[in-house]
């Protein structure tokens, strides 16, 4: 027997017991007499005690117990006279009667701390040692409880979950595939699913009515910071549902999650339009923590002889509280700086101070007067203090430039609280969008989502600018900015299916080799249906207001899309190659 | 809204209550003045009324519905005349006052019913349609409540669910890879896993302590008829466990599937060693629901003269009951035959009957007496109207051959009773498996597996003879006869690792650049640690008295490894090969 109780377990009610205890060896204090060793395991961390004058060869050997090693140790639960009120064992301690080495460490290349001083890379090739780390352990623990609750709640309203294949077919459309050669069927590939969209959509046809899956999908995108060749979704469809039916659904999900694992009681998530949104944030996931809400001022500033305001399609201002006067002509040059970098790509930033003393400071004073600035600012609802950000351009750049301004201000200003949660449904995106490059629509949200049904008609027969404004029944959920999730009621009849799939460029023989089988599938019965499907990795991250998903994946893969502890990708041997009937193009000179 | 209730959901309680419910068309019966329709969804079966005389234009526009038809119906619940007592929802019908078609369907090519009429291929293509039949729908939904079970159960324990990654690295070791070219690393392979074994090892180095994960695997074998290239796991991990601490936590889960799913009490499992399975069944995984144990013949049968039996290294027999009077010559004849088929490879079967009349007949008479085979009967307590069974030849063949004979005559004999559960743990497996071909050791259970503590020094310098008859702390859990999962103590030690990878034929540079993150965690403090996998798939079956996995399989490949619903795999095209550095050297005349 390796132990009788975990190192988190014991209590003053067992001061006297005979215990046996494993784990490893967090720190170990030498005081003379005395050696103080802190065992510690996933579930705590217990204090033993080696007294010289009791056991000196014991004590002896226990000096040399070095960080990280394995052991177990047997001896007796006793009262600790200096306790500390930190710990949940900290009231007593072991006064060890025996022990043994069960293995040895090296010491580690960092430190296993809150804290580590180890570098990024470093921490992920030894991950098995990052993974001790309290932080860390917190993250993927709270990552299995998240994925219980999700099922508990979604049982307990009869969602059945359904394993979907990860061996299916590529399909061109939406992100780049991760694909599979297969060994029986040369020449022929299997991909790995970004997600399972057409299988829960046949479950649904199937039957199944309330379909859920926690499950790996997988996108061989070039990887920004936050972004996985493989993610988790917690992937949801339901038949016989209106969109509102499932945003209740989900939304009861959401609150269940924040009140379960987080305390926090969610009050009723306010539903935006992807029009207002765009207006009043320029962004389609808008952070409502706080407001900053966009003001367009073409109307106003308009014809005043500033002819890059007066060439402008669009003149769109930002309140920002408070920084008038502390903001001095370097920050605001910095700040203007910040907005020219490429990532954003503003030309410049308008700004008109309301200074405490009730003058005004403005970078456009040449073409509007200190009345009209006033009279602007009140419209506006500036108070003394305040500052007033322009930006102007073609709208939808405009819109996206003001967005980071806005979100960069409300970091700076302490608008994003810590904790404080704020859900919002965005809904009725654009069903389409036209892509200059390729000369073609894309689908907004992807080619099953269904037109809102007051738009079916114009969407059968109308005329391109027509088709760029028809609204989908497709939504997001939004958190504190951050996408959560989306989904959308899909198209179930075949002829709307076809034509979706005609408007975004498929030929006939296309839509039929890649999707048949769901064509098909809705000549049998297909129900009214939709769905959605939660970003797994992200939900974990934003419950625990944090912006990094890697941080919650056990083993997550580098920007190079590599593992770094086991090395992988790397070569497969000839042998291999030959059975798939694959060769390489690729030849060692090119490294 | 496209409902008030489900299908399933209404009862006398309900009567005069205004409903709408959505469904399929399961039936039309058109009576005359009266047509009644069953509304079917996942959740039961409704009838539904139109009549001709409250409506006729309502009641002309349902007869014309057809099998699969999806629709909505408004009415009152009234009470039926004729009442149902299989059905929930038997007592009551509804008036129906309106309904819409929400989608027709064509004629579907098999008959949606408990005993299709569509043969394997076609329902695989049309698996939406064969997904609607309630027995596949029950295994589905029987799925995902064992899948609940499981997770509930384990939590319970203090097991944390950790999601490995699908996307790692290739080993030569075990079965054959699914491999999947890397775009961002050239000429490099990630490898789909086999099982997460070194992850979830690597999970206890970490110091997770209890891991847990419901998991798809894969393996790119040839299939047989009950195997899929992705299957799923209940894969597990402990670390400061023995072996039966481990067996007692995966005994304690598999009594609670069958209490909390099929309300079957199991009794403690027995423990059988590999020798003591092989000597008396002649297979590591004997169904244990029956008898019929091994009887081993030499001394009594050999030096009669009996060239066969003189020169065979073993005879063995097993007492079939009951059957002497039974079997003609003719049945015989042909049970022998059966034998002979290659699939078993027999060149005879010897049998000595125990007519009901004290009479015996036998093959072998012109060697032995009556005398001498009636007190080899009793030897064996073998009564009248028993039959002894007798195969010779080589020790392993011969009980691999008799295994299948016994197995054969469990099943004639009804001794395999449905509903008859009989788990049984076989433990000490072999450590390795000497193989001729290849003229090396392979590992019986997996490379990391721990040989037993007192076998330790002898596997570090011991010869061929004594490397051979090493065992291993592993352990399978069987079933009924089959293997529900396996599992091993583990090496936690590196040089004990790196002597087993040398015994494995693995070269050091080998085992460094495939298994290197492993060898080198376990210098880094890696506790005692063992687990096991039970196959998820198997489990289902085998709870329902069922040998196919397919059929708890949603979306289950062929026999090719293809998905006949989504066509999969299928031909990529160039640009995507381009990108991942390939070329095909398979060419279309060679199809």
């Amino acid at each position: 027997m390796y132990r009788s109780h975990n190192c988190g377990a014991l209590r003053m009610s067992d001061v006297g017991a005979n215990v046996t205890l494993s784990g490893w060896v967090q720190i170990s204090r030498d005081l003379g007499g005395l050696t103080f060793v802190d065992l510690r395991d996933r579930y705590g961390i217990t204090q033993l005690v080696f007294n010289i004058e009791d056991d000196q060869p014991l004590c002896e050997r226990a000096r040399k117990l070095g960080r990280e090693f394995v052991i177990r140790a047997s001896g007796v639960v006793r009262e600790r006279s200096s306790k500390n009120a930190n710990r949940p064992t900290g009231d007593i301690e072991i006064d060890v009667k025996e022990f043994e080495i069960l293995n040895a460490s090296k010491t580690p290349p960092f430190t296993i701390e809150d804290e580590s001083d180890g570098g990024d890379e470093l921490r992920m090739q030894y991950r098995y040692l990052d993974l001790r780390r309290t932080p860390l352990q917190k993250n993927i623990l709270f990552r299995s409880k998240l994925a219980i609750e999700t099922r508990k709640y979604l049982d307990g309203i009869d969602f059945v979950e359904v394993e979907t294949p990860v061996l299916i077919k590529s399909t061109p459309e939406g992100a780049r595939d991760f694909v599979v050669p297969s060994r029986m069927n040369a020449g022929q590939f299997y991909a790995l699913p970004q997600s399972p969209q057409t299988f829960k959509q046949i479950l649904m046809v199937a039957g199944y009515d309330r379909y859920f899956q926690i499950v790996k999908c997988f996108r061989d995108e070039d990887l920004r910071a936050d972004r996985q060749p493989e993610f988790t979704q917690i992937d949801c469809e339901m038949a016989f549902v209106t969109r509102d039916q499932i945003l209740d659904t989900f939304e009861g999900l959401t609150k269940h999650l924040f009140k379960s694992l987080k305390n926090i009681e969610l009050t009723d998530f306010p539903k935006m339009s992807y029009d207002d949104a765009m207006r009043d944030y320029g962004s389609d996931k808008p952070d409502i923590r706080f407001g900053m809400k966009f003001h367009y001022l073409e109307e106003d500033m308009k014809g005043h002889d500033f002819a890059i305001f007066d060439s402008a399609e669009s003149i769109i201002g930002i309140v920002a509280e408070g920084i008038a006067d502390e903001y001095s002509n370097k920050d605001m040059k910095k700040l203007t700086e910040w907005m020219q970098r490429p990532q954003i790509g503003a030309k410049g930033l308008v700004y008109i101070k309301y200074m405490a003393d009730g003058s005004i400071k403005s970078t456009v004073g040449k073409f509007y007067d200190d009345t009209f600035l006033k009279s602007l600012g009140d419209k506006l609802e500036a108070k003394t203090g305040d500052v007033l950000f322009i930006l102007s351009g073609e709208l939808e750049k405009t819109q996206k430039r003001l967005n980071e301004l806005r979100l960069e201000m409300g970091r700076r200003l302490g608008l994003m609280k810590e904790g404080d949660f704020k859900p919002l449904w965005v809904i009725d995106f654009p069903l389409l969008e036209w892509d200059e490059d390729s000369n073609r629509f894309h689908a907004m949200h992807h080619p099953f989502t269904s037109p809102k049904k007051n738009e079916i008609e114009k969407m059968m027969s109308g005329d391109h600018e027509t088709l760029k404004n028809l609204k989908a029944d497709a939504y997001d959920l939004v958190i504190n900015g951050s996408e959560i999730g989306g989904g959308s009621i899909r198209i179930h009849d075949r002829d709307l299916q076809s034509k979706n799939f005609d408007l975004l460029g498929f030929t006939k023989e296309e839509a039929e080799a890649q999707f048949g089988f769901l064509l098909g599938a809705f000549e049998y019965g297909a129900p009214p249906h939709g769905g959605i499907a939660f970003g797994f990795d992200r939900l974990c991250a934003v419950l625990n207001g944090q912006s990094s998903i890697r941080d919650f994946i056990a083993f997550p893969k580098n920007n190079q899309g590599r593992d770094m502890m086991i090395d992988a990708p790397s070569p497969i041997d000839d042998v291999q190659m030959t059975e798939l009937f694959l060769s390489s193009t690729h030849t060692a000179t090119e490294e």
